[in-house]
């Protein structure tokens, strides 16, 4: 050691769950060193301390004490990054909501520690070459010395693994690493290596996936993209009508996600410096109809009553079957299903959120186009799917766009000094010029609209009420950023409809949650938890969705969001066995509530569309 | 009833194993009907009675009492079918031996009778269908119906057959048969539907294949069919060369040999009416290369001293895991190997002929360009494998050919009553005109030269020991068929070089046998039976075999031929369960002796290259 080490220049700060890494100056502010990292904290204010929008954790390390601005994120455990000085090495934990929308690539989310115990074993294994007096197969004599020298029993070696042995036998010196996987044989590799566990959600838009070290159950590298299926069409319905017009369409859907999950498993493997043959197990959550798809499944019957689906329990098959390009002996799970709108992605979401096992009376919400939403309560687990529709993913909404640079994701309507009208104040995606509103703009929009009056409990918007409200009847609309503000290039306005849109999706969440209420016989104050989760869950404002009615008025301390965890439940079921088990129980367990024909859903649904 | 139908007018009479019928007149001989019937019987005397060649056995109806010519076949329990005349409805079973080689795919064989208890079993399920009450899952729903209604409990669904289900179910009317292998449901079939099965010898040279319905046990159908691996080496050495080229040239043998099946089994399949997706359980033998080919497992290692398999025990796999195109969920099931050279077509020849079974001292023989020999004795099995060489398939002989029309495949030196020289007989196959000499032609052609002395102990071709002997030295030659005789447009001759060949193969498969009963302690009079099997081993004349030395002299009635016996092995192990265990311990019983490194083997060799 020289003395000039003893004068420190640089120092790291390490961002997490997102892997990203930093090297700045002592004094530097987190929201420096997240921006040096590519890092997209949120920051309204630009770094004056006064949005609150750059919350993070400091895992470790020591920084700055915690300034008067700081005072209520302190409160919660957090720090504003843009108030936070480092001073020695740090661990920031992001969380989701204070990431901008493009890095929100649903990959995030709270990770439940879990003793790893996968369903592969590795074992390193020693045997004599052949010789004249021994002239024992290559497959005997590894079996063989895997009992003698593991006490383990194999019944078969993968076909794929077989193919690869006598080559890697010679080549090793008869010295290899077995990766078995309950009584078979799956992977041969070269001593030392670790075999890696991928972990995927298969959403209705987007796909997370996790590549996972199941030696040290670490994960290596995680990354999300759009479903490619998703030229085929938006939604479940799309897809399934687009898989009834043949074989060949059919076919065509699943190669697509098929290739798809190809694509990110190079691109993970890439990062991690692996290569996608090391991959010997994958665990796939999806609903009930990418599930049926990614297998090559029949969807017809998913979309005619009474929508049953083909498979619903637990499923292992090799990746081989599906064509993806793992290990050649690499095997696949799937999640059981619950119901054909209630999917493997809600069994994994309710296992990483331990809904299950809580003594709470807690409701779990997955957040998407389809909500699947479940109720615990004294041990029973009740579950229903509504039809939320794509407007909190900005479709049917007159200028509504994807949650990308430019779409504004953040609404507040400023109640001015000099009592003038509120002030519009929004942030876009990335700060780039505003082109359009994402779902949690709109959200924002609606439930800001209605908390200063400018709506009217019906969702009526009253002419007058605002000199940014426009026009007559159901043409009345808000104009949220006149073109050139910003460098808008056109007006971003909301509109009745918009409105409308938003009222019916958020009355079908809230008619869930009631029915499922109704159906265990709770009121609504009785909820000790509400868990948000999903695509949209994870990001919406939860003011918002409370002064919207989306959910019961409770506390605002009794939410929680909890990022993707339907891909936790899949990180969770690829890295313990004893997950993969609870994962059944729960879907054994789950007591379905069909809300289509539920004699009292129309009452409530309509009850539901109404703004607090 | 009317009474025209009183008068018989034709009566039927069918050949088997060859599942060929024909109509005849009363009073007509069997030779007669086979000629109708396309039976190539052979029938070297053209139906005089005098050569004894037609040999069959009447099995069932009643024909005309056995003729003076026909005393000693009788004494064997067959009749001459020149000689015999129908009465009735007649079945006649042909042995291979009597049939000429174009009709002898291979495909016939002794069969054994076995209790039915096939690796899959077929359930018919009437399943409710779904309601709104009742929202199970299709593969749920069937699974609780087979537990319910059969007690069978299956713990997984093909991914095939799960793909088909739901259309299957619905158009149904929610019946069906399911087959059920090993706790998986493999194939969903429409109720009545019988499952098929496949059993297929590959042989280096052919393949031979047979479609059984898996409900009676029945032989729907069997066809042979030249390996398509051919075009890339005649023997497995240079398959294994051409396989060691590259991962392509070893994927294009592997896809072959697969495309050869296919179009076996689509034909089969045609001859029975029924379709390739009903077949649901393949068994396929072959020896260790032809084995490690149709897996796709690498060969290299077969070529190389100490010639170990990579895989010796059975093995099952998935029909689409090979790209076999039978039911998506159908299996295939390998027998196990014994090493390098001994491979699973002996395990299959070892069941099939009950060696392995036998209190009497036996020595079983499959003949080929590799000839695998097994000794029987007092419980235990000792194998070999000795390199015959392709000279018994017409290969390295100067006039050489495969066994096709034209070939002489019969030879005779017939002594003249006036003592001249002996007068050469032959026949060729199909009756042709002859154009070279197959195999057993060359067997007989040596046998016969050495039996009138034109050869020495040794092989020598003694020059004037016959006006047909020619040449001198090295070059000397017996003229078989002068160019112009029976119209053979040329010369057809035995030479020196070809009697060596002919040596150097029974010699090999002499020092089979004699190193094998050397390990056992024995002496060759204490064989009580020789059973002797495979390509050539089916059609050589035994009495020829012996006057070479290629077997130890024994009583003619210790020889027993038995037709392809690997074949008739496989069928066994497709049908019965049972079998499949049998063949697995045959595997593990065999003591596996390595000639080339048997420190009599040159010694014994040498000695066995001598003629008698």
């Amino acid at each position: 050691m020289t003395d000039a080490e003893n004068f420190v220049d640089e120092l790291v700060v390490d961002f997490e769950p997102l892997g990203r890494r930093a090297r700045v100056a002592p004094g530097a502010t987190l929201l420096e060193a997240a921006r040096q990292a590519g890092v997209g904290l949120n920051a309204i204010c630009g770094g004056a301390g006064t949005c609150a929008t750059c919350r993070v954790r400091v895992v470790a390390g020591e920084v700055t004490p915690p300034t008067e601005a700081e005072r209520d994120v302190v409160a919660e455990g957090l720090r504003l990054a843009c108030r936070t000085r480092v001073l020695s090495d740090v661990r920031v934990d992001v969380p989701p909501a204070s990431i901008t929308a493009p890095q929100r690539a649903q990959i995030e989310g709270r990770e439940l520690p879990v003793e790893l115990d996968p369903a592969v074993r590795t074992f390193d294994v020693a045997a004599d070459p052949p010789s004249l007096t021994d002239l024992r197969a290559d497959a005997t004599r590894l079996r063989e010395a895997l009992q003698e020298q593991h006490a383990v029993d194999v019944s078969r070696c993968d076909h794929g693994a077989l193919c690869q042995l006598p080559a890697l036998l010679r080549e090793s010196g008869w010295r290899v690493r077995l990766v078995v996987r309950d009584g078979e044989v799956i992977a041969v590799a070269p001593v030392g290596t670790s075999p890696l566990g991928l972990a995927v959600d298969i959403g209705t838009t987007k796909v997370a996936a996790y590549l996972v070290d199941l030696e040290s159950g670490e994960t290596l590298a995680a990354s999300g993209r759009m479903n490619p299926q998703i030229a085929y069409g938006e939604d479940v319905m799309a897809r399934i009508d687009y898989a009834m017009d043949g074989e060949a369409q059919a076919r065509e859907l699943q190669q697509a996600v098929v290739a798809g999950l190809d694509e990110l498993t190079r691109e993970l493997c890439e990062q991690a410096g692996r290569a996608t043959a090391e991959v010997v197990e994958a665990v796939l959550v999806g609903n009930t109809c990418m599930h049926h798809l990614v297998l090559g499944l029949p969807v017809e019957q998913l979309g005619l009553a009474p929508y049953v689906p083909a498979l619903a329990y637990s499923y292992d098959l090799k990746a081989q079957e599906l064509g993806l390009s793992l290990a050649p002996g690499a095997s696949v799970h799937l999640l059981p299903n619950i119901a054909g709108f209630v999917g493997a992605d809600h069994v994994a979401m309710v296992l990483a959120t331990g809904i299950h096992d809580t003594e709470d009376i807690t409701v779990g919400l997955d957040i998407g186009t389809n909500t699947e939403i479940s109720l615990a309560v004294d041990g029973r687990l009740l579950s229903c799917s509504c039809a939320s529709g794509p407007a909190f993913e900005g479709a049917h909404i007159h200028d509504g766009m994807r949650a990308a640079p430019g779409a504004i994701e953040w609404v507040r309507l400023v109640d001015e000094a000099d009592s003038g009208a509120p002030r519009v104040e929004y942030q876009t995606i990335d700060g780039a010029p505003p082109v359009g509103i994402c779902g949690s703009g709109v959200l924002d929009g609606v439930a800001e609209l209605r908390r200063v009056g400018i709506l009217r409990e019906n969702g009526a918007m009253q002419p007058g009420s605002h000199p940014r409200v426009r026009g007559t009847g159901s043409e009345t609309e808000f104009l949220l950023v006149p073109a050139g503000e910003q460098d808008a290039l056109r007006d971003v306005v909301i509109n009745r409809r918009d409105v409308n849109e938003i009222q019916l999706a958020k009355g079908a969440i809230r008619a869930g949650i009631d029915v499922l209420l109704e159906e265990a016989g709770l009121e609504e104050e009785q909820i000790d938890r509400v868990v948000v989760a999903g695509a949209f869950g994870t990001y919406l404002d939860v003011d918002s969705a409370l002064a919207v009615g989306m959910f019961p008025q409770l506390p605002r301390d009794r939410f929680v969001q909890v990022g993707n965890a339907a891909g936790m439940g899949a990180k969770l079921v690829l890295m313990s066995r004893r997950c993969r088990a609870i994962a059944r129980e729960i879907a054994r367990r789950v007591e379905y509530v069909e809300l289509t024909t539920h004699p009292h859903f129309v009452e409530v649904y309509t009850a539901a569309l109404m703004l607090p």
